[in-house]
Formats: structure tokens, C-alpha cells, sequence
């Protein structure tokens, strides 16, 4: 671990979100972040530390009566000439900023600060979340480890406005096909034109009216749009295929399964392949630790459309929310950003939560 | 001009096409081909051969009151396996034989055998057909001896299944855009769905009925296809733009310019970017050359929809026909292939209408 950054954690959430998005890490590039996390961690004699790849886990095991995990990732989406981290009138701009640096800030905040936790934590910081599942650090801790998942409730740092974004909306990526008979473009009539029977598809996805299920006392709505389109062989030649690339976001309510036969049916008459597919996360806000917390924290409870990592412990059977610094409208954005507002006020109500008696969100150590 | 191969006009029409097809002349590696038709012609004293590039022209001038210009291409589309050519069962197969060699031996044969035709001719050997139009030979000849293209008549040896079609359709490439606005596809209230936008103009193709007008008595059928379709950002993008390439063939009583303002009136309400645009060619069959044509040759008279360089004399106010041996349907097909009938039948009815009294079609040098 030679040239590793140093991370000072007794500095203030705000300073130290910008340590930390001055580290780049994209996708693929965790290792300096990973180093500098863990070499941070490690001498915190309140925390048992372990190293997943790219991915740090700290737990305390005071034999508490609940278990919290506490997640964020450290990896960004490419660069888009937005670093360093520039802090102009309360608002810290740059890349990583909302997505979700600040969301990290306030997790090693959390591990310095609350050397002794009301409940027990699991703070996990891991890699590859903005690329393919497969890389993602969290999805290989689910297989690798999932005993490090477990808990009574977990709470992912995605930005969510500071409010708790509960569950998340799942996602059913598929490909509807229309077909015809090729010809040459000057003698249609020996032809069908697969392009021209598409119009179909385009109008069912024109008349399709969202389901907005409410689920513990949260409004979610679906979507089915058309995401991509192509078909075409030359400019003198009827296409014989048109294929359109749909995404579907369906309510938390609905499995992967009843999910596609919706959509086989919406399309009856036509190809559907489905080609990538994520359950939803149900908000699971009647659970106790869940209760508490959303007390705790106070404010509004909105439903999560998009579909983030929550979902994986949702399929463990831990209610899992979303709450962090940042519009999620700003994340992967060139003009990505985070209100300091929403950082201190994130660790101030956590902390609040896990039980620091005296909270000053300033040189808190 | 090493290594020209050697072409014997004195064989039959057919042995000279095997000739012909078997010097591998894909376009833009025009130079053998063109160098050995320039060989065989450059000795015949009753000519006057000119090099053009790779276009060969050869012409009499006997003071007739006719001028007849015969032209063929000499390029094919790549190879698809199908060289060298094989003669079975009476059908000569392999690539060009029925996109155009079997019509330019028909065109070797009338320069070697009429010494003195009835009417002047004009025959011309040219090079890129097949590829975008600023290479083809004709087109570069239009520009640079417009006078060799001057005549009462030309008949272009496109395959035509051995009768004539005359004129040809015209055709205008043109783009229709449908706009919308982004959103992440989990929130997709937020946005406006190009793709969703686009039913609309795929709609408009499926109810477009072809104007099928008659002119010099022959039935016309217009075309209006979708060729192309593409749109979409990302998966998890709502689209903003959906762009639907669209071919429009037109009869020969309708300008480029005219057909330009039917689309646009077509697609009102989206926008029309016309890309590429060819005019038709009237059949010219009221003209005086073109009526003794036609009932010399006898047989039918069918309206050709594709475009062929035959509009290129209908621009000089020449009128043109296509008559050529082969079914135009096995053009750049793997399986391409010419009746031997068809080539005999015309090289002997241009023979008997270029004044040759005693047509045998063996031997006839």
C-alpha cells in the first residue's frame, strides 16, 4: 500500500467529502479509495475491519439488540471535467459530489465519531456500482460473504434529497420485435415492411396509462417506454426486422415474473426477449428497526422510482432504505453537486439515531 | 498494357460473356476489364475508339440520320463465391452475369459484326455503377463529353428480362425526425418520448396508398418505405430524438421537386431532411427513334421502378429504355444467373432492327 492517500476523520463531513471526491475512482479504479478507506479504518480499535477486493467492511460487535448496515459506494461514472472539488456559497460541486461521496463522508464520519453505538453497525464501502451487476462489490459480498449483509434494517447512502427514499421501483429491460419480408424499396408491393408494422408497438406503448400502487402508505408508478430503436438493412432494401428496446419500472408490489407476463401480454402478437432483469424492494416500513428509524429521522417518506442497490437486501429479507446527501437528478451529471446543508444535516440525524447524545455537526471528534 | 487479357470478338455472344464474367471486375478494379475491351476494339477500323478512365467509347460515323447510344456497365458487387462462371443445363451462372456482362457481350458483339449499321452508333463501356453515383462512369462522361452521350435513342443493357422497360422511377432519400425530451426511464413523467412520438409517422407509411399513374401507356407504381430506424440513448434514458430514413420512388411525371413537396406535406408536423435524390426518367416512347425500337423488338413493354442510369439521357432530353438479358430480381444475388436464350435473343433482335439482313446468331463474324 505505497502512495496511499490519508483520509483525516477528525476533520469536519464536509471537508472530508472533499478528500475523499479529490480521489478519483472510477469505476474499475477503487484501489487508491479502497487503500485510503481501509489504512483510515483500520486503527479504530472500536471496529473489526476486513478487505473484499476493493470493498472495506467495518463492524462494531457490542452484542446490541439490532444490527444496522450502513452502505455507500466509492466509485464514480467517468470523468466530465468535474474535479477537483470546487466549494462555491454552501454547495460542493464536482464529480462524486452527490453520487455519492458525501454519502461516504458521512458513513467514516459515523465510524470515527460512534465509538460506542445504541445499535450495532455494519458500514460497508464498496466498488463497481455504476457498471455491469456483476462487478458491483455489493452483489459479490452477497455471494462471497452474506453473513456480512445481515441485519435488522439497512440503509444505503444513495442521494435521496436527505429524506428517506423507501424501497425501490424494479426494472424489466426487454426487446419487441417486429418482423416483415425483405424486398427492394422500388417493388414494395413483394415485400412487408417490418419498420411499418413497428408502428404498433410504438402506439400500444403510446396508450399505456402507469399503475401507481400505494404500498405502505407510499404512491409508486410504474413506466413502460421505449428506450431504443433499430431496423434497416440499406436504403434500397424493405426491412424484415425492427426490434425496440423497452424498459419497464414496475412497483415493488409485482415479482420479475408477473413483471414479464405483464409486458408478454401488453405485446401479444409480437416477439418480447427479455435481456436483463432486477426485482423491486419492498419498503418494508412496517418492520420495527425500519419504524424507528424513520421516526428518528423525521420528515417526509417518498417511494424510490429508480431501482438502487437496496434491492439486494430486500432478497436477504432486510428492509433496506434509501437516505442521502444530493438530488438524485444531479448524479452523473457534469454539474454534479451537493448542498452542505445536506451533508451535516445526514450525519447529524443519524447520529442522533445511533445514539451520540450531544450532536455538533461541527469538529464533532 | 501488360497483362491485358485477350478478348475474341469472333466467338459467340455467349463464350464472350464467360470471357467477360470470368475477368473479375468489382468496382473501383474496373482496369483489366476495361483495358481488354479497349484492345479488342481499339483494331476495328469501321470505330472510333476513345479511353475515358475506365469507360471505353466506340463510335461510327457513317452520316446515318439516326444515332443510337448502346451502354452497359462493366463493375459487379463483390464476390459472393460465384465466380468462375458455369454454364449449365442453358443457363450461364456467376457474379455479373446477369448484372451486366451477358448485356455488354451483346454490346462487343454489335461493334464487331455491324461495319455498317443502319443507324450511327455510340457504344459505351463504363465503370462504377454499382457505388455511389459520383464514380459512375456515365455520370463523369455527362460531365466531361457530354457530346458523346448526345443521341435520338439509347438503350441501356440493364437486365430486363430480355424486353423492354422503359423509364424508370425516380427516388428521393429523405430523413423524418420525431422530438422529445430526456429523462432517467424511472422517472419518465419528467420527459417526452421521442421513440413513443415517432408511431406517428410509422403510422402515416402503413396508410400511405401508392399513386399508380399511366403515362405512354404504362402503369407506374410509386413507393413510400421506411428504411432505416434509429433512436435511443440509453437504457435508462427516455429518448430524445427518433430519426425513420424513408424511400420514396416516384413516377416519372412527378419532378425531384415535386416528390420533395409531397413528402414534406406527408409528414407535416415533423421535420423532412432530404438526403439523396435522382430524377426519374420519362419512357419517351412518342419519340420517333423509341417507336421503331419497340416495334422492331415487338413483345411487351413494361415500366421499369427502379432507377437506372437511363435517367441520365432522359436529363439531356435523349429518350431511353433498358433491354437486357437476365431476370433484374438474381441481380447481386449469390445465385445470379442469364438465360442463354435471353442473350441470343438480344443480341439478334439488335442486329435485325441495326440492319444486319441475315441474322444467324452462331458465328455470325
Amino acid at each position: 500500500m505505497t502512495d496511499v492517500p490519508v483520509l483525516d476523520l477528525s476533520a469536519d463531513v464536509v471537508s472530508l467529502t472533499r478528500q475523499l471526491v479529490d480521489i478519483e475512482s472510477v469505476s474499475h479504479n477503487e484501489v487508491r479509495i479502497a487503500d485510503a478507506v481501509e489504512a483510515a479504518l483500520r486503527p479504530l480499535a472500536h471496529l473489526d475491519v476486513s478487505r473484499h477486493g476493493n470493498t472495506v467492511v467495518a463492524r462494531t460487535d457490542l452484542g446490541r439488540a439490532e444490527r444496522v448496515v450502513i452502505a455507500g459506494h466509492l466509485d464514480t461514472v467517468p470523468i466530465n471535467s468535474n474535479l477537483p472539488s470546487r466549494l462555491v456559497d454552501g454547495i460542493l460541486h464536482g464529480l462524486g459530489t452527490c453520487d455519492m461521496k458525501a454519502g461516504d463522508a458521512v458513513i467514516l464520519k459515523l465510524a470515527a465519531d460512534l465509538t460506542a453505538p445504541n445499535r450495532d453497525l455494519t458500514l460497508i464501502l464498496y466498488d463497481c456500482e455504476e457498471i455491469e451487476s456483476h462487478h458491483n462489490g455489493l452483489f459479490k459480498l452477497t455471494v462471497s460473504d452474506p453473513d456480512l449483509m445481515r441485519a435488522d434494517f439497512a440503509i444505503l447512502m444513495e442521494p435521496s434529497d436527505a429524506v428517506v427514499e423507501a424501497g425501490c421501483q424494479g426494472t424489466l429491460q426487454f426487446e419487441v420485435r417486429a418482423t416483415g419480408q425483405r424486398a427492394h424499396s422500388a417493388r414494395s408491393w413483394k415485400g412487408a415492411n417490418a419498420i411499418h408494422a413497428a408502428a404498433e408497438i410504438l402506439s400500444r406503448l403510446g396508450s399505456y396509462e402507469a399503475r401507481r400502487p400505494v404500498i405502505d402508505g407510499l404512491e409508486y408508478r410504474e413506466g413502460l417506454n421505449a428506450v431504443m430503436i433499430r431496423g434497416g438493412v440499406a436504403t434500397n432494401v424493405l426491412p424484415d426486422e425492427c426490434v425496440v428496446s423497452v424498459n419497464h419500472r414496475f412497483a415493488p408490489d409485482r415479482s420479475e415474473e408477473d413483471a414479464e407476463r405483464f409486458v408478454v401480454d401488453f405485446f401479444d402478437g409480437f416477439g418480447v426477449t427479455v435481456t436483463d432483469s432486477s426485482p423491486g424492494a419492498h419498503p418494508g416500513l412496517d418492520r420495527p428497526a425500519a419504524k424507528a428509524f424513520i421516526e428518528a429521522v423525521g420528515g417526509p417518506v417518498n417511494p424510490k422510482f429508480g431501482w438502487t442497490d437496496v434491492a439486494r437486501f430486500t432478497v436477504l429479507g432486510v428492509p433496506a432504505v434509501n437516505f442521502g446527501p444530493g438530488d438524485p437528478m444531479f448524479a452523473h451529471k457534469q454539474d454534479e453537486h451537493v448542498p452542505v446543508e445536506h451533508i451535516e444535516r445526514c450525519e447529524r440525524q443519524l447520529k442522533q439515531w445511533l445514539g451520540l447524545d450531544k450532536v455538533d455537526h461541527r469538529g464533532m471528534a
